[in-house]
């Protein structure tokens, strides 16, 4: 059989991307478990100058690390984002949860006038507190959360904010930068996606590389 | 409750990315289906200048939406990948495939000095011919199907080669290219991923946007 030279081994792979992200990447103004959730968001886009549109809220990494190792639930804006979340990773068999297919989202996101992506927010209310969000996806998503907590639902212990595009993604994630108090990890800008939202957090939930 | 102002309306969203994106980015050179995968391509990861390193082999896109209309299967090489693909798209109720974690792949990878992910490609060998395949995490995929292709295994209609990453991913994909009558859409470089991967899998899959 005809072969290619390149790296079979997985461990191997992973070794040598995070060597050349920390060779490239502007790392210096994060630590500890930013730095690592930086190399992971890098390494699932292939870019790494990401770094330098990543935004941490004090303490929220940190935050959602301990809320993951005690077990909160991660709620993802899309199924490709609960779907990119390394079971194994998981600290606490946490729950991934996705409500955008839920069958009450149609009728809510008419009666509500809202996206399908938004109205599956409004289905996280209760389970919000102390829990881990993850959008990769939808800006509608972002901003209904948005003005769901300023409504006064209870805040999360960690709002890992990524939604990509053209539309309303630079402006949901500078309104979660500026939303008092939020514990935001966000990538400011035009990208992001249901990958690097993962990507952040398998890194909060595992210190493993 | 408070209210941010954004686009809330799913089709409006749509339609006004798709025209950003068409009045920032380079689509000269594209025809007719290529123009509308490079479009897609862009809108999954919010960089106009992600046309810049799109390569299309003669013939490649069109081959991939015949191959689709006709009911052929689409053979991916991640979980992401595989929901990424929008269902309601899809021509035929199309076969839309993951073996990454067939029950075989750990044993398959063992005995060959394979990654997982190469190894699920083996288990593609039967159903390559004519397939559509879409390929947006995992280097070692790609080289695999290459290798596998030079032994003689039947080649596809079309491949969607966009693995991301800083370890053999710009080097797969530029064999891709180079593999002689590869039925290839690629993108050049370090970036790619399932997000970009599938949104070229669902342009061929349909022309409504």
């Amino acid at each position: 059989m005809a072969t290619y030279d390149y790296v079979r081994d997985g461990d191997e792979i992973y070794r040598r991307s995070f060597a050349i992200i920390r060779a490239e990447a502007n790392l210096g103004r994060f630590r500890g478990v930013e730095e690592r959730v930086a190399v992971r968001v890098i390494h699932a886009c292939g870019m790494p100058d990401a770094a330098d549109d990543l935004v941490f809220a004090e303490g929220a990494a940190q935050a959602g690390v301990e809320a993951l190792a005690a077990g909160a639930p991660i709620l993802c804006d899309a199924e490709m984002v609960a779907r990119g979340v390394t079971r194994a990773r998981l600290p606490a068999q946490n729950e991934v949860v996705c409500t955008l297919n839920d069958p009450a989202v149609a009728d809510l996101a008419k009666a509500r006038g809202l996206t399908r992506s938004a109205a599956a927010v409004d289905l996280w209310r209760e389970r919000l507190g102390g829990s881990v969000v993850a959008i990769g996806n939808a800006p509608t998503t972002l901003f209904r959360l948005l003005e769901i907590l300023a409504d006064g639902a209870p805040m999360p212990a960690c709002i890992v904010g990524m939604p990509v595009g053209f539309v309303g993604a630079a402006e949901s994630k500078q309104a979660l930068i500026a939303f008092p108090g939020s514990p935001h990890i966000a990538v400011r800008g035009r990208r992001g996606g249901s990958a690097m939202a993962a990507a952040a957090i398998n890194a909060l939930a595992s210190a493993k590389e």
